[in-house]
């Protein structure tokens, strides 16, 4: 077993690189500080469809089309696709798997679904199973508010810990070889839960299980802050963060200065009125296929730690009282 | 490349062993042809849990931790779960997870979730991932009914095509090594869709979807009808079963001898008034693990192609006047 590193952790041997990226997002996300990094910005958050599931399908059908595209290859290429997304039962991945011809496993981690997909895709890879995969996942504020929260019509007051469900979706296509970051460690998660409640604080729900998996890979790895560029959690928010950075150095890991998330980066809160920050398995997934990806092939960053964090709720396990469990994968990809 | 075979199957060099499994079903179940063959039959079933959805959670936590419990190990030794459900963000299976110590991965299949899970756990044992690992799944008849159709207490009326939401949780462990039936091959199917827009006749919407994928992995393979003492479908029911059987030898395959569907199986539907038979997740679940599984310990069954069956729709997509996709997974297991 020279591929399992600790308890959580799995080395991938190969390195399958991430050869292209799309990351595509509304036009709130088109304003916001990472609108440069982003392939796609659509000026209709509907993307001329009648729904906004249906939009947001069309999204996730784009981007992984797009990411195909730029890599060159045709979707007969593809051998699998693992893909999920927040909408009960997965339409937006369902559906927009019904439109290719891609071998499909459906995939459910709420928003910690990019690091997920990500990492099995990485690990179907390294086990000699595929030439090509596809990693996405996809989230649209308008339709996660109807189905989580309330319609948009309700006109509903934000609390400050709130997050904005990001509109967008991510896609990564995986090949054996070639000059592109490739994955390197993948630290799977356990399902977390310190008894939070509160929907409209999802950052500190997720906050534990961002710690854990983050203090496991280091743990399991023997790997610290000073082996990595950047550390990314997926969509924490400002409030999730702080407790992120807190809880780390409890376990001795500051990793102040090489530590950001997703949802607190995606949005100018201040200016675009999304509190702690954007959420969403679109978050980490179009900053990680945009933002991080880009700068990783610019060199910018050059060891860098994904951890996309999920929110393990519905909204019937919230009206039966229960807590929110969180869960958090991390996947380490070098170039 | 030589783990890929054809264009949709791959060969699981390893032959990771299925070294115990526990079934679990409700009374209804336990009323059913197949009774003697399940590991534990729920006398109530809220299982003295306060909802349906505790109590789905509950048999599959049950499941798990007793099939662990069978074979000898402990939840420490399980280095990952890979669960899903049909619950509206697999809250069945993130719950049951939340108990448990063991890294989670959560799939999202619709009533393929037992072959997706087990062909995704079958190419991670392959690749050296794991010494261990747990594939699972559940559904619940109430549960299902109140989140997909109409609270029972409506009293609706069932359409002869409808199918009755099996009560159960499956759980099987795998193993590197044993006298155990172990994976040969497993087939990824395709997302399908020939227009069945009818939600009470979701055997007709999934057997595109099992033809699809058996004829491919004949295809793939080379193997036909005779190379299965039984070829086992989800959850398509009668009406499901029959199409399946008429489709497949319009490709030259008969497999009527050796062809059976869980859905039809596990309930007497004249004695039982279950209309065209079962369906869920836990179907195919409790009868691979239970019947299936048994018998092939027994010497019954040697040569057996598990091919679990989903509907890839929610409520929204069908109030958004879309058609319903599904999707089947093949796993070749031989022992």
């Amino acid at each position: 077993m020279g591929k399992r590193v600790g308890t959580q952790t799995v080395t991938i041997e190969s390195k399958p690189k991430i050869i292209s990226t799309t990351s595509i997002v509304g036009p709130k996300e088109g304003e916001g500080p990472l609108k440069d990094y982003f392939d796609i910005v659509l000026q209709d958050d509907l993307n001329g469809k009648e729904s906004f599931e249906k939009a947001e399908s069309s999204m996730l059908y784009t981007a992984v089309v797009d990411s195909i595209k730029k890599a060159k290859l045709a979707e007969s290429d593809i051998n699998f696709i693992f893909a999920g997304d927040l909408l009960n039962q997965i339409t937006s991945s369902s559906f927009a798997a019904r439109d290719m011809n891609i071998p499909f496993v459906g995939l459910y981690g709420a928003c910690s679904t990019m690091t997920e997909s990500l990492s099995v895709a990485s690990m179907i890879m390294d086990g000699g199973f595929a030439n090509y995969v596809v990693a996405a996942t996809s989230s649209h504020f308008s339709a996660a508010e109807r189905q989580f929260r309330f319609p948009l019509e309700y006109g509903s007051q934000r609390a400050p810990t709130a997050q904005w469900t990001v509109t967008g979706a991510g896609s990564m296509v995986l090949a054996k070889g070639g000059d592109f970051p490739g994955v390197t460690h993948v630290t799977i998660g356990k399902v977390k839960d310190y008894g939070i409640a509160d929907a409209n604080n999802m950052g500190a729900a997720m906050a534990p299980a961002a710690v854990d998996t983050i203090k496991q890979h280091f743990m399991d790895t023997g790997k610290g802050p000073c082996d990595y560029d950047l550390i990314a959690t997926g969509d924490l928010g400002k409030v999730g963060r702080e407790i992120t950075s807190e809880l780390l150095k409890e376990y001795g890991y500051n990793v102040d200065d090489i530590y950001i998330d997703c949802g607190e980066e995606i949005f100018d809160n201040e200016r675009q009125g999304t509190q702690s920050g954007g959420s969403g398995c679109g978050c980490s997934a179009v900053v990680d296929c945009g933002y991080i990806y880009k700068n990783m092939l610019e060199g910018k960053f050059k060891r860098v730690l994904l951890v996309s964090t999920g929110a393990l709720l519905s909204t019937t396990s919230s009206q039966q009282g229960e807590t929110i469990p969180g869960i958090a994968h991390a996947v380490s990809v070098e170039f």
